[in-house]
């Protein structure tokens, strides 16, 4: 079996390493342009350069080191659709996820920023506490990654909901639907965690119209993809008081240009897309063992569905 | 019944209101300096003053607002032996303390407290993720709150650790115990969660030479009492990145001293004592439920043992 990949970064040694105990029988070969290639079966790559298109197409399968399909998609009209594309499912991203959600929840409802600000002005003073039942956590995207939110948030006692594009049931949470859900959805969270996929339904979903449905107070977390808020929505609300205060990990253009208004506003609380990374050797036991489905003839699980975008 | 209620901020009425919900029998009196008082069964407080000593050497129980006992400790000479003293057990502090030290432990596991600094100053920067297995969190004290926290933090995998007084069993945690399992537990936590209450044996337990048997590197995060904390010895050891960081929410002199040097430090975060506030209606409603106890002849949970100070 030969393996091609593919990194950005250049550091492909770790990699080969790990495809080495995890799939010993597997040949690695390393792409770079100009590359004379003898067949490959199967390609591991996040963003491929627009050279290695070509060469996508004679694989058998292409698994993502990521677990989003947004990156891909801009250059699937390349990849001719019999060929699967495979993305990770959690490999250690759950709970990555979960641990950052849950501490800028808790962070929200514990009015920690403000104490924060309080501390460096150097004033001692307790602030109201806030009331749980009316501190509703809405999770946006309940597939892999956010429902793994949604059990960290649980024990903690948060009102939840959830929104998804087909109907789910997660116990003990109110959860809503599609674009006729959105509102219901959208009013009744008080901070919102964003964990969708990216997909031109999505794109700007977090705009003026739709976080103004959001109740008075309220806060963002946004772990998805930066497209999916309208920055220049969300400013004038924090500025209005009816957004309370936003915690973003990703941004439409990364890292975040100096220029951007984002940095000087204190109740944006910036992280540069740290909050779910590809854990390596996780990912290689995961694709390791997609590959082997795939040779065996079974269906892969988590191909993406081309039409939906994720 | 008569109940004897003191509140050092004079705000009787919603107390009041809560007995009659919870104890509709009783009739609650107010303290207050002079009074002329028909016997009383019952007192309700927290840190009586000097004046109230006597009239409290006459009646059945004393019922403390709050889940320490240090604040009654000082004043228990002029308190009859035979009178027990009952403090709260959890009253909705232990869920309070739960999402405190996680969002304390969460933030300094994913380098928040970092990440907020490198915000303020513009700069994009991923820093290198740590290693869950390399990063205990160790609670001191695992009694009502204590054992809380201990659960809150299970589900993120932390390796957690133990410290109490007599032999605890708590399961997957390392349990030590006792001046001779010290040493264990603080060279095996990398985070230190101190829940104690405040006794002789504990007051100072934060000192250079217990810090210093941390690991390298390591967190306190403080919500037992200040006085278990040496302020003088915290602050070299923090300059010098023995100790990394450090979450206060109790301080020797409330509210802190604005010269205090805390307030200088980057690495000391500060709140105002609000890690866990008395919650009025719970904890009414589990001090009349004690009463009724008592007035049964039951022996009362909870009842401060005055040889161990707690
Ligand atoms: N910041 C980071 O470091 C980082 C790291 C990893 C991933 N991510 C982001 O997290 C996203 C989610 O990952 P995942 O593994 O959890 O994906 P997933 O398992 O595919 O789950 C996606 C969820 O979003 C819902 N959804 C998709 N389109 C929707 C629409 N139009 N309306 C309503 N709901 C919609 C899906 O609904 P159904 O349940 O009905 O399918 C599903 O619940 C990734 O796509 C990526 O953008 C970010
Ligand atoms: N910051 C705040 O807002 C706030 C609010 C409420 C309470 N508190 C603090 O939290 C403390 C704990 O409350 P709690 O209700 O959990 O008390 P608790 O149920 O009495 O538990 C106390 C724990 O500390 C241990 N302990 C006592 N003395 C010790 C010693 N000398 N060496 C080792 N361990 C010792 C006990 O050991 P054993 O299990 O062997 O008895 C027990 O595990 C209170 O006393 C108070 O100081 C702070």
């Amino acid at each position: 079996m030969r393996i091609l990949l593919y990194r950005a970064d250049g550091n492909t040694a770790p990699w080969i390493k790990d495809f080495a105990d995890f799939l010993p029988e597997a040949e690695v070969v390393v792409w770079r342009p100009g590359i004379e290639l003898a067949p490959c079966d199967y390609a591991v790559l996040w963003t491929p350069p627009q050279d290695m298109l070509a060469d996508l197409a004679h694989v058998k399968a292409i698994f993502l080191t990521g677990a989003g399909a947004d990156a891909i998609m801009k250059y699937a009209q390349a990849i001719p659709p019999h060929i699967p594309i495979v993305r990770l499912n959690d490999a250690g991203m759950g709970m990555q996820m979960a641990e950052y959600a849950t501490y800028a929840v808790l962070r929200y409802f514990r009015r920690m920023d403000e104490y924060e600000a309080q501390a460096r002005a150097g004033a001692w003073l307790q602030l109201e506490a806030r009331d749980k039942s009316d501190f509703s956590v809405g999770v946006m995207g309940v597939g892999a990654l956010g429902s793994h939110v949604i059990e960290a948030l649980r024990p903690f006692g948060f009102p939840l909901r959830a929104w998804s594009r087909t109907p789910r049931t997660l116990a003990g949470v109110e959860c809503f639907h599609g674009a006729d859900g959105l509102d219901g959805f959208l009013g009744s969270s008080r901070v919102v965690v964003c964990m969708l996929p990216l997909t031109p339904e999505t794109t700007n979903i977090l705009n003026r119209t739709n976080l103004q449905k959001l109740p008075q107070g309220a806060y963002i977390v946004n772990v998805g993809r930066g497209a999916h808020l309208s920055d220049p929505d969300l400013l004038p609300l924090i500025k209005s008081g009816h957004i309370a205060g936003a915690t973003l990990d990703v941004f439409r253009n990364e890292p975040l240009p100096a220029q951007h208004p984002f940095w000087q506003e204190p109740r944006v609380t910036i992280t540069p897309h740290i909050s779910a990374l590809t854990l390596r050797r996780e990912s290689v036991e995961q694709i390791a063992a997609k590959m082997r489905q795939h040779m065996r003839g079974e269906p892969v699980a988590d191909t993406i569905n081309r039409d939906k975008g994720y």
